[in-house]
């Protein structure tokens, strides 16, 4: 047996629907790939989203927050579902995931968009206009509207219902996630473009100010800003143009899920919401899928890409990520193919068997 | 000579970049429909956005405001460029639209977004996804973040910089803009989807409750509710799956800029907006094009299919509408294509000569 030179403890968030499923693929893999590389990995599962909701009356029991900090990292499946749809606020799934992200002080996502060659014609768009598109939403993840005060219900002057949110960004909210994105766009292909709404919105215009003033520290970097409506614009019309994408929260809900969708697989697509210090959470990009959760249907890969990035930014164990990398490429290569990703002359498989095919890839690289 | 059964006065705002361009040929097409009509238009043409910014050094100066709301209908061609982008706000040409927007109480945005059969190739979608989309969004103009108060810049209790916005709906706000929609899907086919992110935000929620109270007032209107993120995917993934979109200023902001692009053929998409009554404006949704400003190269189709809604909605003259229309297909359909829609085998050519050709087609159908 190998002796293990590291351990690290991952605390593991199954959540909802085909949480439960992807993630316990990816568990499989993340022991495989330590094991040939000398890591050991502690899991420690806990309730959170709906399941939590069923089990415990809350979406975020505090047992499953305070595991998760006093991790080394944490993978999460996928939360939500039609049961929980109705219910008021702090007892909806995405309550709990808001809450988790806020207690583990994660503001910075990382939300890559890859067209892999394998896959290009899953797209939607041209083939020529989605083959090499490789580009990275760096999203605000514990500011803004999602989280700004005033917000709530009340009657204005004339005593008519209102109802309000407040999008607030504080000066070290702005340049914290402005250097995660410049340090990103250095590591990829040093263009980053900044989205924001600064011909109306006053919040944009001061993160258009303080992105602005860190540029003299990256020379390398070639920065430049584009609204949020030709973001999305721009998106649909050459994907290609951009690297680096750094917005705040609610922009890049909306245009990192428009930019996967772009790729046509989004059952392929992790992310990774870092903070200053203390474990990152993984999680793929597509929701719980309630109406396939259970069927052995599910696409795992997100889910073990997530657990590659994981390795890489929240441990820093580059080359077990690779391998992990490297095992999801082979499995395709070889013509393994979820129902989401299917297309004629490849072999269709199951949540399960895609895990086996990744496993034994990595095994055979080993 | 024909004898005017009807007389109209229209505010012309030909505004910055190609706006003068297109507006001119819009004001032709509109006064030779309004002959075969029967129709007499009085012009009035005033400055505003950058030209205005320029020559009166205000972006929407009190006697465009006023000429506008005393006339029937507003026809305005794009504002802004890079000029006038560091301008502080009050200063920005885009201020001066929304002080227009607010000033002609237009609420309600009816941004359509086509995919006509002669021009499917354009889009970067492939065909089959692009073919037939045919959707409408009807975007909340006048409210939301946009105009939402408290804004503005200051400092938290720590001493930090900060800057913020409101995003704010009353009751009657909501309630005005889903009947606009309700009314806009029962016209068309029946179905309406409303965007919202209420799994996260407090004007969401109010905004998906009263929009979901309006609904038994349309039984024969099918409601569904989507998430903001999740309908820029949708978008991407199957458009065709949208007959009417309603959503508030941002989203709307976002989603129709996106939905336009997706059609390939943003120089051809018009956009009314109304308010309860009074004047309607209407424009094209592409922008000033500072780069190809003066040349001669911009597309007046979006233009003049404004001139054509500001008939249909803001004057209820469906039949000249439909002349413009149809005289805008058969332009199209004997080859004729401006540069940005142009491809092998038809016949490029330049603002004014789209303008003939369609002022040629309109004639031939008197
Ligand atoms: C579930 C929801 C609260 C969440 C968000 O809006 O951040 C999701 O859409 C995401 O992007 O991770
Ligand atoms: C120019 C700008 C203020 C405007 C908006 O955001 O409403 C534009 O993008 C539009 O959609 O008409």
């Amino acid at each position: 047996a190998a002796t293990h030179s590291k351990s690290y403890s991952i605390t593991l968030l199954p959540g909802d629907g085909i949480g439960p499923e992807v993630i316990s693929v990816a568990k499989s893999v993340l022991n495989l790939a330590g094991s040939l590389e000398g890591i050991e990995f502690r899991f420690k599962e806990m309730p959170m989203g709906g399941a939590a909701l069923d089990s415990v009356g809350v979406p975020l029991p505090e047992e499953t927050l305070a595991a998760a900090r006093q991790s080394d990292a944490v993978l999460l499946g996928a939360i939500g579902g039609y049961k929980w749809d109705k219910n008021e606020k702090h007892l909806k799934p995405e309550t709990g995931l808001l809450l988790l992200r806020q207690g583990l002080r994660v503001f910075a996502n990382l939300r890559p968009a890859t067209v892999l060659p394998q896959l290009a014609d899953s797209s939607t768009l041209k083939r020529e206009v989605a083959e090499g598109v490789d580009l990275m939403v760096v999203r605000e993840l514990t500011g803004g509207i999602y989280f700004g005060k005033p917000r709530g219900f009340g009657t204005n002057e004339k005593g008519e219902e209102i109802a309000f949110n407040t999008e607030v960004y504080a000066s070290y909210e702005v340049d914290r996630i402005a250097r995660v994105a410049f340090e990103t766009a250095r590591k990829r292909h040093g263009k980053l473009c900044s989205v924001d709404k600064a011909n109306v919105l006053e919040a944009s215009m001061f993160w258009r100010k303080r992105v602005l003033a860190m540029a003299s520290e990256y020379p390398d970097v070639e920065l430049s800003h584009m609204y949020v409506d030709n973001a999305a614009m721009q998106l649909v019309r050459n994907p290609k143009q951009f690297d680096t994408i750094v917005t705040n929260n609610i922009f890049g809900d909306i245009l990192s899920d428009e930019a996967s969708m772009i790729t046509g697989s989004i059952g392929m697509l992790p992310s990774a919401s870092l903070g200053k210090s203390g474990p990152g959470l993984f999680e793929p990009i597509h929701g719980s899928a309630p109406d396939i959760a259970g069927q052995d249907k599910a696409n795992p890969l997100a889910t073990v890409l997530s657990a590659a990035m994981l390795l890489k930014y929240g441990l820093g164990e580059e080359r077990a990520a690779k391998r992990i990398e490297n095992a999801v490429m082979d499995a395709l290569n070889r013509g393994f193919r979820t129902g989401d990703i299917h297309s004629a002359g490849n072999k269709l498989v199951g949540c399960k068997e895609m895990g086996e095919e990744v496993l034994k890839s990595a095994d055979s690289q080993a």
